[in-house]
Parts: C-alpha cells; structure tokens; sequence
C-alpha cells in the first residue's frame, strides 16, 4: 500500500514544528507543553449531507469548515486556541475486496475489526491496515490529482495555520459510508478567565460582531473564526456573557437568556443584514430580517457588556464591524420594530401582537 | 420536544462534580484546571459496521469500547487520563418529516443546516435543534426502554467513572445513517514523563500485560484499559517504549522497532495465548499463536525495559498477568520457535525458512 504509507509521510512532512508539542502525531497521544491557564476543550462533529454537501463543494472548504466550527467555540469563550486533533471516517467507493481463502465463518468481522484497529496510530489520517479500500486506485487514498484526504487536510491546516494551532494527532477511517470528520480543539483561557454564557445582566448593552444570515449561500463553509476579535474585544472591555451565532441570533440569545437568566430585546433596525440574506430572501419567501434571526451558522460573536463598556465599544472600536443590537433586560425575548415591541421566538420567529 | 430537553437535563444531573472541571457541559467549551505536568490527547472514532455491530450488541458496550480505546491510548503513554469529550452522529430511523410551507428552493439545503447548528451547545449529547427525529416516538431519543443514546452515555460512564474521567462536553448530531462515535481523552503525563514508542534498545526485554488473540469474541468490546497497569510499571521501573497493542502484537511490535529503530525476536512459547484465540481456532483454520499474533483489538500493553529492570518486574511483579515475550535486537523481526528462529511479518504470518 505505498500510497497509504507515502501519505502518512507526506502528512508528517507537513507537521510544523510548533514549541508547544512535545509530541507530535505517531504515537499513542500527542503531548504538550502545560498551558499556564485554564484549559479549554471543545469538539464539533460534521457529517456529509447535514453540515456540507460533499458532492457540491471542494472538501478543502469542508476541512476548513471543521476546523473553523472548533476554533470559533475557543472564541466564544475569548480563549487562545493552542491545539486540535482531527478523527474522520472517509467514504469509500468500492467495498472491502472477497476474503482470502481459508477463513472461517468470523471472517467477515475479524477483516473488519482488523481495519479498525488502523485506529491506534495517533497521526492525523494514518489510514487502515487491512483496509480494502486504502491504496486502492479508486480509494480515497488515491493521488489522480490531490485526494480527498489531502483536501480535508489542507483545509484543516488553512484555518488551524491561521490562528498558530497545531494538529497534532487525529485518528482515519475509511468505510463504505458518508465523509464524518470530527476536531477537538484545544485552547487556553487569557488572564481574564473565559467568557460564560451566564454572566449577563439585565441594562447590559448586547452587540454583535459582524452581519447576519444567508450564511447557506457559502459563508458557513468559508467564515473566519472570530478569535483575535474576541481576544481584543476581552481586553479592552469585561465580556459578561458570549457565544459565536452557530444556532441563529434568536437562538443564541436565548441560549444568553437562560443561561443568565434574564431577558432580551433586540432592535429589528440595528441588526446588521449580510447581503448573502437579502440575496436569499428574494427566493426564500422571508425577510432578510427573519434570515438574520432565524438563519444559523453565521459564527459572528454576540456578547453583553455593561452600558459603560458598551459606550467605549461605540466610541472606540477595537474591532471592525461591531453593531449594538439591544439590550438585557429582566425576562423575556423581544424585537422593537418602527418602535413597537413584539415577542421573538427562539426559532426567529415574530410574534405579531 | 420534550424528549430532548428531559435528556440533556437528565446528562447534565449525570454528570458528577469534580474539582478539576472549572466549567463543564453546557457552555462553548468546557474549562479544565491546568495540568501540572505535559498534556496528552488522543482521539479515536468508532463506526458501525467496523468497530462493532450495533444491530448485533448492546450499545451500553459501544459506549464502553469508544471511552476504553481512548484511555488505553492514554495508558500506552503511561499518563493519567484527565477528562474526555464525545462526538457522536446518531442513527435517525426516518428521514426529516416534511418541509413546512412557504420555504423556497433552498428549503432543504437551510432545514439541515439548521439541524446542524444544534452541535454548538456544549454538552454530551444535546440533541439537533431542528432536527426532525429528535424527540419523535421512534427516533433515538425516544423513552420506550433506555434509549440509544442514554445506552451509549451510560456505556461511556461505565468506563470513565472507573478511571475518574469527567466526560465534559461533547456534541451530538442525528442522521439517516450508521453510528458514529468518536471520543478525545485527555490525560498528564506522571512525573517520569510519556512513554513513548521510540525509547527501546537492542538487548531491552521485551513484555506484555496479558494474554492475547480472539478479541473479536468479546474481549475488543468489554476489556479494561490498562491505565493503572501503566501506572503501576511506571512507577517500578524505567518504561524504554511502549503501546496497547491494537493493531496485533506483530504489528504493534514492528511499531515500536520502527520507532526505536532496533528488531526484535519473540519466542512462540512464550505468549501468552486467550481463551478465546483458542475457541477462535477450532474453526477460523489459524492457529492459537496465529491469533496471539495477527489479530487486533487486545488492548495490553506491550513494553520494553532494560534487563536489570526486567529481571526485577520477574521477581516482583507490580501487576499480574505480566509475561516476558522476548528481547529487542539490532534488526529485524523475528519468532522463535522449537529453538528455530524464523521471519515474523507485521500482520503476525510466520514465514517458514
């Protein structure tokens, strides 16, 4: 299988040297150096025809999807991301070839448990031994021009180079099945601790990093994380409570209400509308404003700060693109509209009074 | 949804305080007191079909084998797991109920990925927001009976409470498809350091933790990773290089001289062989030793030491089940048997002089 064990070298050859890892990928854990402050984990699973459709888009922008869901999860806790690891299960177009002769009747499991155990050698995409389809001509290991596995790779490596995060380990499959690939990204909390969803307070100033909805017309595959906004956001003002817009504004706010126990009220005119939203709303049969509520994946950050800090944002901005989009109050989910208050569901829904 | 919801607050109620979790389940990330020492991490993904047979066992034993894999990994390094988070794409038995109307075109497209957005709350197993068989009478969350995914949990926990891991997040998705599981533990290496695979010199003795062959019996499903056997060697002498064997003792050996760079020779007589790769032969045509060899999935580890330290561990054994296997030498692989050395190839065959 010489394409198989030219992989696992091509891929240690793309390994930076980071000092921060001990060990690296090829053994049975990568090790690093301890962080100084918290440690922060997080993991996203994303699965062909749920979170990409892998017939349609280039499988880079899926492996910069991966990394990027993980990497925006260490920003929403204004964390600095320092390592991930990459585990994924590769379609496989043919199934595993007819036994060899001379098995018995466990044959059929003992092929399978065998390709399994591929598993063990801790290096991003160490494909299967007794894997049918690794090295095949047609496998996902194939090198008619750049492979899928490389592919997944060079994204993953696009979004984690970015940011100085290492992949220092991860665990390939290949199966006769959909593309799964699943990070686990480590990250280190700053000296102000992480930022929880569950600090807001009723008169907390709520802003938004970026414009909203229509991200299913690309941007969900080709957005930046946002973690140097949040670092600097985190050191110039106290970050009461955050998270990165994965479910929809609508959503996540809520998700801020509950864990805060509080309330919201957005205002529909401050609410910045991405443009792919206006786009889809001519098609869609909703407005840009209900994309910009209901639609997910934006993975812009929303945060409460106190109406202080929320005056020095305005005036001061360290970041481009901040947007005050309301305020905490003391129970409930709002949108005013031409100045009119009506109840928003976390769907994104708006409730006509 | 009501389903849904019962299930994360039911997680949230399972999951036990511990003093190193500073924020566990339910938020971005989860947040973990630094290590003292080096950080080890490790993934492992488990499939349907290949590293078991949902149809055929209980899934209490699939939630067991994704934590046990992870915390064998740790132990290979002879470090102390420290905390795991869990991905897993559930199987949904019915494809999502119908579109509302009033959705355009893009309707599908935005239905999945709003299903998909429900993996940013951090918890194990929060189910899709959005998603069509969360919560529907027959899909995994369903109450008749523990449910898939309250199976798979309380499998996982099974294993992690043993060792005193956390599970602190995770993130759980449904689709039409087969089981996937992947889990990343977290571990710290002791005071002595990771063991790694590359430590072991010509002369070293080689040893195993126990016997070998016929895992696909059972045992690849229900072993106990060998985390406080490490520890236990660790402490009693100097661990050269080590892993859990895996992909099977050839292979595994064959790892450890490729990394040392030395060979080794192992005596026939010497490894100790499993029941079960005993029953296995009555009807596989391979012999017990073929099985100690070549089959995958034993999960003890295979170590060298220095003689001094070898002769040591013969005479005070600080765990059971330890057998001396053989001797690490300049090059090669080998198996010596009858006093007849002969060429072991990595997939555990014996070639014949």
């Amino acid at each position: 299988m010489p394409n198989e064990f030219e992989y696992i070298a091509w891929l240690r050859s793309q390994t930076p040297a980071d000092a921060r890892v001990r060990i690296g990928p090829g053994d049975d854990c990568a090790a690093l150096a301890p962080p100084a402050r918290e440690l922060l984990v997080t993991t996203d699973m994303l699965m062909d025809g749920t979170d990409f459709i892998l017939s349609e888009v280039d499988p880079r922008r899926v492996g910069r999807k991966a990394m990027a869901v993980n990497l925006s999860d260490i920003a929403a806790m204004a964390g600095i991301p320092i390592a991930a690891v990459v585990s994924v299960a590769l379609p496989r177009p043919t199934p595993p070839s007819p036994l060899p002769e001379g098995k018995g009747e466990q044959a059929r499991e003992i092929t399978e448990l065998e390709a399994t155990s591929a598993d063990s050698s801790f290096s991003p995409f160490p494909s299967g031994r007794g894997d049918g389809g690794v090295g095949s001509s047609d496998g996902p290991f194939s090198s008619g021009g750049v492979s899928l596995p490389k592919q997944l790779y060079l994204g993953l490596r696009d979004i984690a180079d970015a940011f100085g995060v290492p992949i220092v380990g991860g665990d390939t499959n290949t199966w006769t099945n959909k593309l799964v690939i699943s990070v686990t990204a480590l990250g280190e909390a700053t000296a102000r601790g992480p930022v929880r969803r569950s600090g807001a307070k009723p008169g907390d100033w709520l802003f938004v990093t970026g414009p909203l909805g229509g991200s299913i017309l690309g941007h969900h595959l080709d957005f930046t994380p946002r973690v140097r906004e949040a670092l600097l956001l985190h050191e110039a003002v106290e970050l009461r409570a955050m998270l990165d817009i994965s479910d929809g504004l609508a959503a996540d706010l809520n998700h801020i209400c509950e864990e805060s126990k509080c309330g919201a009220v957005v205002v529909a005119e401050a609410i910045p509308i991405s443009d792919a939203a206006r786009e889809l709303s001519r098609t869609s049969g909703k407005t840009p404003l209900q994309h910009a509520l209901g639609d997910g994946e934006d993975f812009e950050l929303v945060f409460a700060v106190s109406p202080t800090d929320g005056t020095k944002l305005l005036h001061q901005p360290p970041v481009p693109g901040l947007a005050k989009i309301g305020e905490c109050i003391e129970a409930g989910l709002w949108i005013e509209e031409n100045g009119e208050r009506k109840s928003l569901a976390p769907t994104g829904w708006v409730h006509a009074l």
